[in-house]
């Protein structure tokens, strides 16, 4: 089966969910063990980690383990699918973070325990409560993440090599968030900032620990692990410069994400980084108004796009996508890898840069 | 040495101070290398975790281990005092969830990120980006935590027999905190839901855990596990119960919480369901209007003291608190196990149930 196919792609994530119903169809109901209030705890986890996502990281861990020859096993599936925890715990975070009413194209977390809170008529905040459940969920996610990996099924021997890069990714995607928080309070401006938070909260997080993983777990060559550097950190950055230009430009019934939201909360990207370092001044006096107004209506965010485009940036960022996918691919031909894996990762590449949502 | 000198505890204390300055050393740097922005991040979860605290559930811990007979060794120290991770994560999330302005007598952690939000001139809601980076810092700190376990240098089987104990108790402090906040939201009421939240927020997490995770490294047997359940949930119990009181009459000076911030914040304990149990309808008339009132003033603070003592909440609170302490110490002394484990964990019950901060 040519792993060119997308339906080599579905068959995986279909394995990643299938791995993930499993984990969860105990995790979940142990829950119930300790008391029935925590039923919407595990239920909300389970709907949130099951319900799309597009198993990105798996597939890099999955190909990061076939590419040291490792043949396939549902163990790698279990690693691998770990990583879907992770991103939940981020992710959950994240929209409390920035206050986000949407996740996927449905209600974030907080916004679901807010509605629990009211429907239930309890006494206090509903918004409050929903954070805090939400930032409890978050932990259970991260906690669920390691037990999911520790019982993937590798041996001991296994597990012990990959733990440095299991904990450098989950310190490295919290210090990514926390870099953009402050690029975000310092109301961005840099261009060199912002690609360094694209490079923690998504080349490395995304792409380059991933392939770590995997390769850790199937014990490959240091030669390997450098490659998937080489490989991962052009290539996440390229990824996010995707994000970026989606989050404006991106189609919500696509995306999931509503139209104009990166642009009402002024998220601080490189592509807002370009655009200030290219606007005129009457293009940058409007970029400074607009951006991160909470009330900004359709009309706005046309404005707005509008002018980013006009300064160039869409064009830079464009640029910059193809060059580092370019860069991701040239070194994996240089490195001594099984083929299939070396057909997926430049696949992975080409799919990762071009999506549309 | 005899166990029973509070010598020996401090003896403890500090080598676990030790351990955790040892493994911040290493950690908080680390971060630096990433990015220049990451350091406040690090200095106070460092400042966070060093700062005080009764290193309690190391202890347990520490003597879970001593118990199946194994010597002392610098490798259960460490292994033990990443249980001050996992609990600087807990109190951290928890300040957040609570919006509590003080712990340990310092401000939280998030009013410190405001604070350096506010003095940094950054753009956006302080109070915001503080409770941000709270989140982000107790994520880290949960991360941590597993670091800490995984390289205390104890062999990959030790570490696995560990690991379900380490799922567990992870999960469990996480479900405990969001069914209090359930309570909270609930208003509280029943007696018996308060000491289920008091059973899983301290008894397992705070004791039974420590105890059974301390065992698992020492490889003990399942009847020992079983003898630190036997121990572990009244004293456990009684030690929450213990918080309840110090949280209403406790000296403020040597709690390091304000008075009256538990009854401000109209905290749903044992304590205030047994005096809504046996209040008469007057009593209950004041309990219900003041409990919870954030402008409650000194004054208040002592009417309400007064009233719950009226009802007799106080009383049947520190009957129990003996009882079970009581219960606990029995458990132990119908135990196969190393005697200087045994005289430390009765002296650690009479600690735990009768201290003032």
């Amino acid at each position: 089966m040519a792993t060119q196919d997308n339906y080599r792609v579905d068959v995986l994530t279909s394995r990643f969910d299938k791995a993930l119903r499993e984990f969860l169809r105990e995790a979940v109901p142990a829950l119930g063990g300790i008391a029935d209030e925590l039923a919407p705890l595990g239920q909300t986890t389970e709907a949130f980690v099951l319900d799309g996502g597009k198993r990105l990281r798996p597939q890099f861990c999955y190909w990061g383990y076939r590419a040291t020859a490792a043949g396939d096993s549902e163990d790698i599936i279990r690693a691998a699918a770990a990583l879907e925890l992770l991103q939940a715990c981020a992710l959950v975070h994240d929209d409390v973070i920035d206050g986000s009413d949407t996740r996927r194209g449905q209600p974030a977390v907080h916004r679901r325990f807010a509605a629990l809170h009211r429907s239930s008529g309890w006494y206090g905040d509903p918004e409050r409560f929903g954070e805090a459940a939400a930032i409890l969920l978050g932990d259970l996610a991260l906690i669920w993440a390691d037990s999911a990996l520790t019982r993937s099924g590798f041996d001991a021997a296994a597990l012990q090599r990959a733990a440095p890069v299991w904990d450098a990714m989950r310190v490295e995607v919290m210090c990514g968030q926390y870099l953009d928080v402050v690029e975000q309070a310092r109301g961005g401006g840099s261009v060199e900032r912002a690609l360094r938070v694209a490079r923690f909260k998504s080349a490395k997080y995304t792409i380059e620990r991933p392939l770590h993983l995997g390769a850790a777990l199937g014990a490959g060559e240091p030669e390997l692990t450098r490659a998937f550097t080489s490989y991962g950190l052009p290539l996440g950055e390229a990824f996010q410069l995707r994000d970026d230009v989606l989050g404006v430009y991106g189609d919500p019934d696509v995306t999931g994400k509503p139209a104009g939201d990166d642009l009402r909360e002024g998220k601080r990207t490189v592509l807002i980084a370009f655009a200030f370092d290219s606007a005129n001044e009457a293009q940058a006096e409007q970029l400074r108004t607009r951006l991160g107004d909470p009330q900004l209506d359709a009309d706005g965010v046309t404005v707005l796009r509008d002018i980013i485009a006009a300064t160039g940036a869409v064009d830079r960022v464009e640029g910059l996508i193809a060059t580092q996918a370019d860069e991701a691919v040239r070194a994996l031909e240089a490195t001594d890898m099984d083929d299939a894996a070396r057909t997926a990762l430049v696949d992975l590449a080409r799919s990762a840069t071009t999506r549309s949502r």
